[in-house]
């Protein structure tokens, strides 16, 4: 079965809200054995909505829809919809009554403006909305079915397995396969003519991809067809030569994020982490803490922004500072060390630097020193990059990880 | 004139990479006159590359695609459009060069695979990138024109002024003004009941749109036609008015995110901070840190992940917590309090909780408790909140951060 997915919403368009719905369920349909066939995003126009729907009809035979379904004028969806069905809105007693539950819960009022979201197509089947007041809609007309759904991403994510079940009862869905690999320290076309040969005598089953991200290189297999046991293991044999093939760069612990792998490895090593961060800003630790059970390897951290907190909390020593400047590596490796011993745990990393383009008192912007301190020495960098604060913050923050990693495995 | 934007790999497809780069590049072309008709994400397959750039121009004049531009066989962007502009590949030497000499910085071999970056349409200019290796491709063939940029987002940002200039040099684009008013405070429905007069007597150029986030509700007022200054005029008028209508609701600082506001708020007082967080795990000091000259208020933070590091760096009593329990508001409080002395900073907000669903020790999943301390007193409050581990975090810090906004206006 294909599919295509319509994100509906001005807002995407212009760029003020960065469509995330279409790659969850992208990934979700994937999963179940449904090809996404495109991703289209569209204004909240009437006409647009009607002509991208029969447009996509020609190639699929699902259509998954999010957005325009709020209570305000500018949303059309559900007009777009009676005007493609031939429908028209009608009101639904039972859609009201969990509205105004809805409401009460929350010590809200029910006005004009919420009544309206019990106004449905009569051809649709409701899909009930448990985390918000718009329902999802099911269409399955001419042997087509659509669903359109609020734009929320916890309303629409809580709709999808009721929508999946309602597709399988009428359809038999093929066997689509992914399996990822990750591998760290090369880079693509490095990786690509090292295994040049192995990836030309792959079976025709398999689809490969090279997936570069900013924590590690990613090479994804992907296999279709009806028998699933068969194409996992095809994909697990070409792994396994695989493997050999590439030796160290195959990482350690095949998981996506630096900070799961580092999680992993801790665990692992029953050994505890913390954290000094100056430039970085809490974004390492927010990282760490991502990781679901980090609570049992992360200690703690310090956000040391000022001077004052690294002398006054940290105990860098005022010499080090006046002597090497606060981006220097002997005050990060200072960091690190007393980090340590105040949270008491097996590694500290620490990083000071300046995350914006612009130099202040002589250091160029992009500046960061970081340090990681581990039972028995301490190690240290400086790294000068050239992108946009937030950038230089997610790039600092992965090139320590990916050193933790390689000093850990 | 009017855009598609197109981005092009299966990564996209499947869910494994959200498209981050069509809200860029439709940001980038609204503002400067050129209208997004749509955005599409398709496969790494010549066939349908083909299909959507002749589907795309029959509605408009520019299309920019992004992706499938590496040096690897699954990328196939660059033979899609000697396809569909009946060309072929020639070898470039400047800009083999410019790869070599990129490469050379970096201290990497050059192999074969990187040299196939230097083979592009023999019909295309080149536009230069300067962040990596793969170049960019304009196309200007019967009356319309095609850009294709590699889908780093760095690399294609840092192209599109020249692609930019490009276009101007040809076209005269119209005047597209979006201005955007921040509400707080105030859920849609109550709203759009409220503004409903003003609302159905704005004049016929404006569109007006409702867009809840976790951090505010915007409406914002789009205006599109040849006398920038008219439109702009017209819609700060309406705005005037809207403001008078909604008093309080409209935000006391005109940015989209709490830790714009909080930030700037700051600054007028000339007022600082300081964190202590648990359960959000250094999210409020990233939050905090991501506004540029956010040093200037923000003293520095403490993440106190294990009950020790309450107790031991913040003083946190063995009593309150043996009496309370670790997620108690008297805990935060006592928290709070320190952090604001350990920090010497006028404000510190402190967080305690679980911010996964699993209950834990008798408490709820989902429960975060928060405090304020104050220059004169501590507010504190708790949350019992269930989605997600992530997103209980970031509705929790949004929480705390608004709350800090009423204190502070």
């Amino acid at each position: 079965m294909n599919a295509t997915i319509i994100t509906i919403g001005d807002e995407i368009l212009i760029g003020q809200t960065i469509d995330t719905n279409s790659a969850w369920i992208g990934n979700f349909l994937e999963s179940n054995g449904i090809h996404v066939n495109q991703m289209v995003s569209i204004s909240d126009s009437l006409n647009q909505i009607v002509e991208t729907i029969t447009e996509s009809f020609k190639s699929v035979d699902l259509i998954l829809m999010t957005g325009g379904l709020g209570p305000t004028k500018d949303d059309v969806t559900k007009h777009s919809l009676c005007d493609y069905f031939d429908d028209k809105l009608v009101f639904n007693q039972v859609v009201f009554d969990s509205i105004n539950t809805y409401f009460a819960k929350r010590q809200r009022t029910v006005n004009s403006y919420t009544k309206l979201q019990a106004y449905l197509p009569s051809k649709c089947e409701v899909i009930t909305n448990h985390k918000g007041t718009a329902p999802g809609m099911w269409f399955n007309e001419y042997g087509k079915i659509l669903v359109s759904m609020p734009g929320v991403p916890h309303e629409m994510k809580d709709m999808m397995p009721t929508v999946l079940e309602k597709i399988k009862a009428t359809h038999d869905l093929i066997e689509i396969v992914h399996k990822t690999v990750y591998t760290r320290g090369i880079i693509e076309s490095h990786l690509a003519e090292l295994i040049s040969d192995w990836e030309n005598s792959l079976p025709k089953e398999i689809k490969l991809a090279y997936l570069p991200s900013v924590s590690s290189l990613m090479l994804r297999f992907t296999a279709r067809g009806n028998d699933r046991f068969f194409l996992e293991n095809l994909i697990e044999q070409n792994i396994t030569s695989l493997k050999q093939l590439i030796g160290s760069y195959y990482s350690p612990v095949q998981k996506r994020l630096s900070e799961e792998v580092v999680g992993e490895l801790l665990q692992e090593k029953n050994q505890t982490i913390s954290l000094a961060e100056s430039c970085t800003g809490g974004n390492l630790s927010k990282m760490i803490t991502s990781v679901s059970g980090s609570s049992n390897y992360y200690k703690g951290g310090l956000v040391a922004y000022s001077t004052s907190i690294k002398t006054k909390i940290l105990g860098v020593r005022g010499q080090t500072i006046s002597e090497h400047g606060v981006v220097s590596e002997q005050v990060v490796r200072e960091m690190a060390t007393s980090c340590k011993r105040l949270f008491q745990s097996d590694y500290a990393i620490a990083t000071s630097g300046l995350a914006s383009r612009d130099d202040v008192d002589g250091v160029r912007g992009g500046t960061i020193c970081f340090a990681i301190a581990m039972p028995e020495k301490v190690v240290s960098k400086t790294l000068v990059l050239n992108t946009s604060r937030q950038i230089n913050i997610e790039r600092a923050s992965n090139k320590v990880l990916n050193l933790l990693i390689q000093l850990l495995s």
